[in-house]
């Protein structure tokens, strides 16, 4: 195959991008570099030190002996998607070129909109310009369980039938997330299937749990090939968040009761549910939903497994509650399907203490890389609100601004 | 009422917005002017002379004695939204203030981004702004019937309950429109329902059928006062580009068969609709939802209706069948309600003979103003494409681009 990976430069993307090329396919990665531009203004950085671009293309070849063609460029720009489209001509696009933080799309008006202008105009161009140049390629575009929200039915993988007054159809899976990054994604579902209705698109939406994971095979073979593993209040997700409190020695910050149930993966199993869409992609006008993940937890349930691990490994671990900032349901019903990529072959890595030993081990190289003022939530969901981590840092607009 | 109203000086704001001055409201008008630069760049015009929004206001004043209060400015604009928000101080807002054609939104990606960058960031400006400076003001956001697509089940109004696997949820209506334009209506939606749910904002949203007509009580007052009505290809709605088309003698354009059939009112029961609405404002975090129509036709009925009162009046009219440049059902199940309006005290006028007689009468005053080049479709939904339709007129990335 050639693959193009959209913001092959993040957690998940360059990983992916090593995946493919290691497996022997030709693999190609556009990114903007305009996360780093973010992490930058938040004042948040990975926790192990992140070569440049450049560099991990470059330290790849060297470990490697593979090129991975590199195309600096936005996605939301004509002229330099169309670019790359023609010179790489892709069969295959896997899409993470988006802002993937839900604290980061509540901070104002200004973030809400940067997210949604990125994430929903950056694919909707990228749409036209497939059409207009790689027709037959089929997308992967990463999408969220998030979307779904939590709703007291079964959820399934995105669609929904259903009988009313007599009559039946098959509809799209009712969505009601819970920020406006989450809905970015739903927009991008909505505006992706009437892409392929028109024009005979292939896509694959994955509505990917929340992942979790230090490491890869490929990003272990060299310290310039590591990933962007955050544990930060924006761009960290739960579990590597809390491998990083347990790590430094501070509270892991349950918000609320700890009762909202989420989807999990393996990062390790991102790459093997991607490998399995791409081997298997959608047919021409196909618009097909995967529900990507392997298990589901309560952020409770999570707490409580990585300061097991963590007292196995010696660690002082303790919890601590803080208010919930989000506005979402403390216990709910939550049960999501995700035959369709178990019945491909995906075969699930569970969240074993073994796990959570080998993630806190990891993190524990770079302990002195961990900076706690960054990883207490500063977003509000019902008043905004912005960052105050370091002294004379920028100011975002605040709910006292109003 | 104190009301602002978000696209103004459009075919639907400013009789809203006189509409509601004549019945003794503070009204202001807010609009951008891009509405009529879209216009030059298409190369069309409305039927009647319209005049500046200065204009209008001023011979409103001078025709009621009532004041319409102007803020030029966009939506999408922080400051701009806010400075009217501070200076007027609505409780309530009709926001109109959104690209309405849906061929404009196919035509290529830049007008498809155009049309989401402009309804769907302008409307979460607009959402955050509320929040922060009138949160307890009702929003009368205007949707479309479009939004819903053509389901095989009944259309409810937003809503619907079901049950799943013997589990019970009421989820928003299932959505599946046919354009990029129709799409940004639904982020729309999908945006407004969490700032409902987050924030506490109180919202109307209305899908609102096709609306037809030439004049209102108010813009009957002084040729100043007329509105936007649009007949050609990009802005006009098929009635009114019926009646077009009977008056300049030329046949009306049937798109395929003809069996599509959509929800359809008078623009004088838009005014209506949108006083029960504001009458009736939606509750603290209510997102509220509105079938907004009076009578269902499918196309060629309504050829059938224009043809037989253009006969009535000595028009000689005929009809020609044009490939459908859409990208829809020919014949489909169609059964939407709209009970809420109704139960509010809507006194549908119905589509008559009489109705459509005095359009072509209102019509035939300006008969020598209508251009036939520009009725026909030229934006083929699968393809995209432009307009070529004055020689020398700028050319859009065309289907022969790629």
């Amino acid at each position: 195959m050639r693959i193009l990976v959209i913001g092959g430069d993040g957690y998940l993307g360059w990983p992916t991008a090593m995946h493919f090329s290691a497996a022997g396919h030709e693999v190609a990665v556009f990114d903007s570099g305009v996360k780093r531009r973010w992490e930058a203004r938040l004042g948040v950085r990975a926790l192990a030190p992140i070569a440049s671009l450049h560099d991990r293309v470059a330290t790849w070849k060297a470990v490697s002996g593979r090129t991975i063609h590199m195309y600096v460029g936005d996605v939301g720009d004509r002229s330099d998607i169309a670019a790359a489209l023609r010179a790489f001509a892709p069969d295959t696009l896997i899409h993470y070129g988006e802002q993937p933080s839900a604290p980061f799309s509540m901070i104002d008006a200004d973030h809400a909109i940067e997210t949604q202008a990125n994430n929903v105009l950056g694919t909707l161009q990228l749409a036209f310009a497939m059409r207009d140049l790689t027709p037959d390629a089929h997308l992967i575009k990463l999408g969220t369980m998030g979307e779904y929200g939590t709703p007291n039915i079964d959820i399934e993988e995105g669609y929904l039938d259903i009988e009313h007054n007599g009559r039946r159809d098959r509809v799209a899976f009712p969505k009601n997330p819970g920020s406006f990054y989450h809905l970015s994604k739903v927009h991008d579902s909505n505006n992706l299937m009437l892409a392929c209705r028109l024009w005979g698109l292939r896509v694959t939406d994955l509505n990917q749990g929340v992942v979790y994971g230090t490491d890869t095979d490929e990003t272990a073979r060299a310290p310039e090939l590591a990933t962007s593993f955050h544990y930060d209040g924006w761009f960290g997700t739960v579990i590597n968040r809390f491998v990083a409190q347990a790590t430094a020695g501070v509270p892991l910050t349950v918000y609320g009761e700890g009762g909202q149930r989420r989807a999990f993966l393996n990062i390790r199993d991102t790459l093997q549910c991607v490998g399995l869409a791409a081997a298997n992609p959608a047919a021409a006008g196909e618009f097909r939903v995967f529900n990507q993940f392997t298990e589901s937890f309560s952020v409770g349930e999570i707490a409580d497994r990585v300061a097991a691990a963590g007292r196995a490994l010696g660690l002082s671990v303790s919890r601590q509650t803080v208010p919930n900032p989000r506005v979402e349901s403390a216990k709910h019903y939550y049960n999501p399907k995700n035959s369709a990529l178990l019945a491909l072959g995906l075969a699930p890595r569970r969240l074993t203490e073994d796990v959570l030993k080998d993630m806190l081990a990891w993190a524990a190289r770079y302990a002195r890389r961990i900076d706690p003022r960054v990883i207490q939530p500063t977003v509000d969901w019902r008043l905004g609100g912005g960052l105050a981590v370091a002294d004379g840092a920028r100011g975002f607009a605040s709910a006292g601004s109003r």
